[in-house]
């Protein structure tokens, strides 16, 4: 950890510091410039973030030297991480992740036949959300338990593995039940209570970055989930907040090749809300299998026009069927497959 | 409600949707052009929400002419709401409401002396977190129902209404229990749930701004817990995510004097988490009192150099004892007091 | 052009605002509904821009229908523009354009040996700065008139094209002797002048998205060059500011999928301004092309340790032979050649 | 400046960057922690800029300890500076400077009303744009030659300080010859040509924050011009890109209180620019004014429903009456005066 002192800070103050760095089991460094004192922290420096040096009035910045993130670093665990999705499904494999299905639970008939749809494309696992964080109170909310319960039958009669949102603690042991991988949503990325329960179980977690999320915070999060002992963490890139308003969300490929390069855990893209704009998802879909993404995660309705919610950003199941046709050989210009 | 046909749209696929507008009890409205044909719909527009139009693929575009939040809107309510905290604060009246305190409760003695540094002051409502959301697993989490408790001690022994943060709905009962008002934080001010949760209290609640949530994002959170019952919304203006970096988040003070055009909820500001920084607490504080802001919430601390969290932008005894006093004679200019 | 009135604004008003309409030639409407009035204009509506609607007291907003640049549109103009630079490079055709080079000239010996790189490669242009725009004024500047000698001398000596930033109009002689298309750079998007002054030319001009500007922004920047009478407009996405930071920008690689919709202009992107960080510039560059990008730029230098600008971006030339080759079969995936 | 090392970096490439740093005259420092290898340099640092660090592939990350500007800051130069605009402004004093005029002058009838009204309220600097960047070329792009004649013919007539915006180095001889100071519209902020040519000038610079400067952009761009030998420059913050777009930039007042503490260059507020929106002019010019701002620039014009630009940000003539009605109470409490 690099310390910056205040111009004019005396020795004393540098002295006090330090200390507080010696007592905290780290090296102490004293460097002496000609317009700034430089202090150094040598050792676990993770250990000092309890000494909040930045709230020292002496203190003009503290640069740590480390990421503040371990178990999720490629440092610690250099080979990646591959995680299981129901039977069929290896994410961070050579096999390319296509997770695919409707916004929002709407009725039997609506999951059915848009599970046909992506099963008929091979898709080996289902997404659907049946508690559905929404801006406006007056917006469709979702089924809540039906909804999961939809889920469920259509899973078993279909043998798809499914993945759906949750959004509060009360429903975990419905959700953990039913489903094969547990959704954590952009809005929620930072409910940490949320992150440890989940972080409890053994179910896998597709954590998608929030809206301002940084590519640390992210990481960061990821870590809640894997320091309380669940290891199956699959982040989700899924755009960010900027001025851009053409689209819903700037989605942030860079951050895609930047996690695989620090992380080991895999890294998927939805291309839908990470744009808006259902014209968009199939070439951002092929540039998420082209820069290293291990998967997508697509919004396909069975008929977007009568969605109720998210109609604008689904692909109809022949828009679904084609784009599946063109990332083929996309993958396979990478040495993945379907 | 304005839809936006794209080019070469078939008269057929505007009466399609024109009968389904008509059906939703809407006035329909037929406005051929030169280049697009334009579709009106004169009535209650909320209703055509559930339509989804923007998911129909001859839609270019769906502009709703009214606010999509009704019940925190001045159009509906024409007077300020003054809402109160404890038995001596009023926010949104003529009083100008200064909440401060510790970001979190770290100690009986650290609590009780911080409350008497604002006290001294004329503070009326301490603030302090006991349970903490921090991006990294390894920092301090706060004390959790300890900190309930200490705050409920202080705040019975100094008679001070207190407010603290809320990050899950387990406990919703032992926090209305203990505080004078209820703080939803920027990471939740999208959980939705939570939203309800404390909706169905009649408990004042403080909701900050989500830090990529834009104006309309925060009225219709508050929406959410206004509809459910709870009236008492006080928003609270933060800063919000963008790409300068010196202070920690970009106070948007406009964000103030529009709100306040457009709603009749109190607005307050925190200057503290809205820069980041202790030297800019103070001027921003008297730009947030002389902008029409109708309180702040301001981080001090009996000692911040050894705060265990939030150091960095917490006001030292003297400083806020300063920031008082020059803070009297801006409220004065803008006709409030303390 | 659809206009919101202000809740209460009288049927004068209206009608004083109809008749503004009406004398500009647009057919006038009038719809009022329950909560807001709503006036519509039907024909050009561009020429209703000069009324300024948005300033008049009643007007709440203005929506324009229709996109606010033509000569650059789709609308106007369905297929794509191919546009060459030198002999040998087709940008907007099946022919992938890779245009390569250092940031900076900085000396015959490094340019040269540069150029022999990309052309090992089969690359057809060059690119080199000789006027920099810096941050800092302290550092390195460019050598300019020097700078722009040494980029002719390799052009003519290798038979490559060579591409450089015009920062000035006092240069344009110079710049267009000397290479075979002009570079605006993203500082200078909004220089209108410098705009016209290039559209005054036939020079193919390669005009980079500025740092905040909207891709509609970027399309207007885009307008003024070929409403002047120069069509060749190439359009460069290399990313935004936004708040995440560990990326020097975020490369918005939805904004290429959006505009080659939007517009028959091509899109190339500059993956090295775009992340600003060496390791990205490869996945981002398959990213560039599986999204349907025409080409890119990228910075390439004989020895990145020691250039005097944007070392940290720039590829060796080993990566950049490795990216070669790992473009290849994307490319070929999506239906393009080098 | 602190260089820390990637993991896994040898002794003999650390000793390579040690040696580079003490040819450059620095003290190098070798500080071996337990993950990384970190490097010191200590002396003047900016001359470490040259080496371009950042580009060594062995080098994780560059961070340097002082500011990257020198002649514009505190630290060089600790008292206000003040700037003198006309015969009876002193900008950076403890007058609180209000420039006020129309967008851009439109005819001589407009111009001298509105100078009259500005005049009127004791103003003592009239503001009008003859040279005006529009986003779109079809929109009005001011008088050119002739609006600087107007402008001129009011000022003397008048007794009127004058500012205009210069946006092409041509200009530079007519506008200098004519106006009291020169502004640098926020397009233009990174325009380092024109920088270098208003710094060769000894007229009082207007320098406008760029969309996507960040704080030290802007103080690097203010060290072109000063570093020319001008020092008399005036920053202005009028607001930044971010995803909030009810206003058209987001007013970022945290940044003047910023300023004032590093820079003795006196701050100013564009609110007009800075919100976009004419009822948010009034409380943001306040709260400038509360923050510490040496001054305002906000348009007024005789009639703003009728501007030919920006008049949906302009005051009405009792609207900026009654704002001066207002200020004046404010400025009083912060120790200020007209």
């Amino acid at each position: 950890m690099i310390i910056v002192l205040r111009p004019g800070s005396s020795k004393e103050t540098a002295e006090e510091i330090l200390s507080r760095i010696e007592k905290m089991g780290c090296k102490p460094l004293y460097m002496p410039g000609t317009e700034r004192v430089v202090l150094g922290a040598i050792g676990d420096e993770r250990v000092l973030e309890s000494l909040q040096l930045e709230g020292h009035p002496a203190v003009e910045s503290v640069s740590p030297v480390l990421a503040p993130y371990k178990m999720v670093s490629r440092e610690l665990h250099p080979h990646d991480s591959v995680i299981k999705i129901g039977a069929d499904l290896e994410v961070g494999s050579n096999q390319f992740a296509v997770i695919a299905g409707p916004c929002a639970v709407e009725s039997y008939d609506q999951l059915d036949r848009t599970a046909e749809v992506i099963q008929k494309q091979n898709v080996k696992c289902l997404r659907a959300g049946a508690f559905k964080p929404r801006t406006s109170p007056y917006s469709f909310q979702g089924l809540g338990g039906e909804g999961i319960a939809l889920l469920s039958r259509v899973s078993k009669q279909r043998k798809l593995a499914v993945v759906t949102e949750l959004v509060e603690i009360a429903d975990i042991d419905l959700v953990t039940r039913t489903v094969d991988a547990i959704q954590i949503g952009t809005r929620n990325m930072q409910n940490f209570r949320l992150l440890e329960a989940v972080g409890d179980t053994d179910r896998p977690v597709i954590l998608k970055r929030g809206m301002a999320a940084t590519i640390k915070d992210l990481l960061l999060a990821a870590e809640y989930i894997v320091s309380r002992g669940n290891p199956n963490v699959i982040l989700c890139e899924r755009g960010i907040k900027t001025f851009e308003q053409v689209t819903r969300n700037t989605l942030d490929l860079s951050a895609v090749a930047y996690i695989k390069q620090r992380s080991h855990l895999p890294v998927i893209v939805d291309p839908s809300h990470g744009t808006g704009v259902r014209e968009l998802v199939s070439p951002m879909t092929r540039a998420a299998a082209a820069c290293g993404a291990d998967g997508v995660m697509i919004e396909v309705h069975v008929n977007p026009s009568e969605a109720l919610s998210d109609g604008k950003q689904s692909l109809y199941p022949d828009q679904f069927a084609a784009l599946m046709r063109t990332l083929k050989p996309v993958l396979q210009a990478v040495g993945r497959e379907l």
